[in-house]
């Protein structure tokens, strides 16, 4: 495909939780374009919710849900056996949740991803991101789903069709992918990369070229509309600044995925 | 105020939670005009917010938010010594999670009416029914605020004129009230009315005359838009059915309090 | 194995969650021999478990805890994906608040029974039995662990071996069972029997003759100490009334299963 | 009273909660001679309780367990219109939670401290510590109840004579305190100190002099066991570390309030 000028940056933020802080928002925020806000089920909550709204209409990026599972000691990251049902109504109500926090604001949301297992579990099974996509063009044709870039494109763009929403195609800064395009697994060793330069350079690759290097240095062809970053800490922040700068760099804008797809 | 020929009925719905099943739902809203749905903070959830938009929308009521406190133990009938911010926030999470329910099914909210605890607490400070009435005018200024028909009457028109959205005064229907117009304590004896004619009576006396006789029988003024009713058991329902019937044997309509406000 | 002349039975109670109330567990206590009280993870909670110990000493049952995932709105019936340190975690903080509540008032746990998707990933991974009966072991070696009698009876003798605990091997009343011994899942037709004499008369057969019919009619060896039964309705107690007088009819002692294991 | 040479430092520990951390414990706990662990209610949890009781042994300290009010959103700091009831079952879960864990290390909880709201609703309502006693003394009689140093001394002595249980009463090293012995509320100026040196001048000025300088410069007679210290941040441990070294400097010994009460 052909080489593009645009790409999203996104960052889960608002994962704070009572007096618990966590996430440098106000510093990773400046640097991305999209924020995936958590919604109160895994992390976040309502003052978490109009903060990182607050904070996010303050930068101009685009703001998205990121729901998740009820499963708030276990962050949202553990598999739970639900139904799609649940999936539908679980996705629907956090993101309605936060909708009302960005329309008090004066803002509208851009996008949803879901968080961690319900992440996880929807790229091992693609009823799941049905349910979702389901969920989503109930509450707003306009809202983008964003799924991860990999071998089952064409699936997930029926499924973008058949509910009559935009889907954006995710990439991971900072995690190995296998030759079939999928990522490598967290348990795997070398799973997760951890060098800023290196990082930088394949998010450039990926983006201009539509290449990336797998685990096993063979070359996978991955197209995104977004890559995810994270602002956990320092080094995650220096990280997007490098990422951020080697885009602008190589003649590529950072903006919104809604300006574009 | 002169003679009124049309007045509500609401009743809380949607409390069940998870496998727990309360109140005849399916029994009291053909009875009544306005449901005010549980958002999932005392009781209710997903599920049980969209299957009480389902059955609103069959029989044709008026759909309400029903926020709480986050207590599920404790159904939300705890005072919680929370910030007006919190209030404010906690409010708008719940109403807009159940907006996106009403939305997806075509329908879009008349009312908040808040729960247990946290409608007390406005009842005894009216700083509590300010911040409600923020986040409601904030959300939706069509949003109709459900507060307590009594002493401070012109307060709470004050408070709704400031915010620029309506008030609808309640009165209940089995509850005794003191000579200054409150509500009797729980606590104290005689404070729910058992007798389902006495208690159809006085709400046709009420919505009529304008008058409620007070616990010690001395006569109350009182105009009320919204009379709450209750669909926990069997008898309730009776009572329901009973005091419908009173109202319409009377020339009164019950409709939707949307439709005259 | 020989004939047996003594049998428990054992009912899930403290299932109650707040007002929400489920379960007639006055009604069903006083016909079983073992109780096991949610823990307040997927149902129950301090008021409920205090209240189910009370019950069970007026009526000098066998008082066991029925841990489960921590999923309120889930029942506690949807698998999650927990670590086995977390499997021991979780059962020890339920058992610790439960033995709480028993010594308050005299008592001491006979038994742990995990519940629901954590006794069904048990059953699918025995290294969660392995769990639970370390955490038992942790706690109080006379504690014994309720497991599904069936296929793995000598791997779950080994893990009680390797604990030093005690086991009891439990037979599901209504259920239909696989000609390997195993449930018939929940999601094929037939797999709950609802014939109340059938249901007595079968259980009488598995204690006395060790054998019960699978679902093709085949026989299966099956030998059980305890058998689960439910008081969810009137309909379930009258059940467990049929199988305990056809067990006594049948000259079957119905006792705690610590007084016999 | 005479001069001690013996006394208590008390931290709150095991305040985490899933993947989010607080509280520096490793730091801070071998500068002190005993932890309050929070019992999953207001903070805390199963995995956080094993870990904090496991820092405890190692540097041998008394254990303690800090229930609070089942608000982990609000960190139990929002005061909840409990019944004494609920008070009782509430502390009586939480403490036997984290008695298993302590058990399951071969360890035994010296103390119970409450934690946040319920403490201060205690101090407020001195019905709430003859709840909180009597669960203590329903639990195990050696454990000590971690009161309020201050003007309600009789009345304190009183509720653990009847209970009999030991009671410990605590001093605030970073609070000004009112001219009645009572804490200067959070909400007024000047009520946390943050002067090191000052606050472990006056610690030490406490325990030999059993005298506080108030607000308003008089002294107040003040007799404590134990002295609350904090281990949030690095400049709370630099403090523990002052006020520790200037006790030892003094000849007091820094030990176990279950040692000498």
């Amino acid at each position: 495909m052909s080489q593009r000028n645009k790409i999203d940056l996104n960052s889960d933020v608002g994962e704070s939780f009572g007096i618990y802080k966590v996430g440098l928002d106000e510093e990773v925020i400046p640097l991305i374009s999209s924020v995936n806000i958590a919604c109160g089920f895994h992390a976040g909550g309502p003052a978490m919710m109009k903060r990182a709204i607050s904070l996010a209409k303050e930068n101009g990026v685009g703001v998205g849900a990121h729901p998740g599972f009820p499963d708030l000691i276990g962050f949202g990251r553990r598999n739970m056996d639900v139904t799609l049902d649940e999936v539908k109504e679980d996705v629907t109500y956090q993101v309605g949740a936060l909708q009302a926090f960005a329309f008090v604001q004066g803002l509208r949301l851009q996008h949803v991803k879901p968080h961690g297992a319900l992440y996880n579990m929807a790229v091992q099974n693609a009823e799941v991101w049905d349910a979702i996509a389901e969920a989503l063009a109930g509450l707003d044709r306009d809202l983008i789903l964003v799924v991860l870039a990999g071998p089952n494109r064409s699936k997930l763009e029926a499924i973008a069709t058949r509910h009559s929403i935009r889907i954006a195609f995710e990439f991971f800064a900072d995690r190995a992918y296998n030759p079939d395009g999928s990522l490598v697994s967290r348990r795997e060793a070398g799973a997760v990369l951890h060098n800023s330069e290196d990082v930088a350079e394949r998010v450039v690759k990926m983006v201009i070229q539509g290449v990336v290097a797998a685990k096993d240095e063979s070359k996978i062809r991955l197209e995104a509309d977004t890559i995810c970053v994270h602002g956990d800490n320092p080094e995650a922040v220096a990280m997007v600044k490098n990422i951020r700068e080697s885009l602008i760099d190589s003649g590529i804008e950072v903006v919104p995925m809604g300006t574009f797809l």
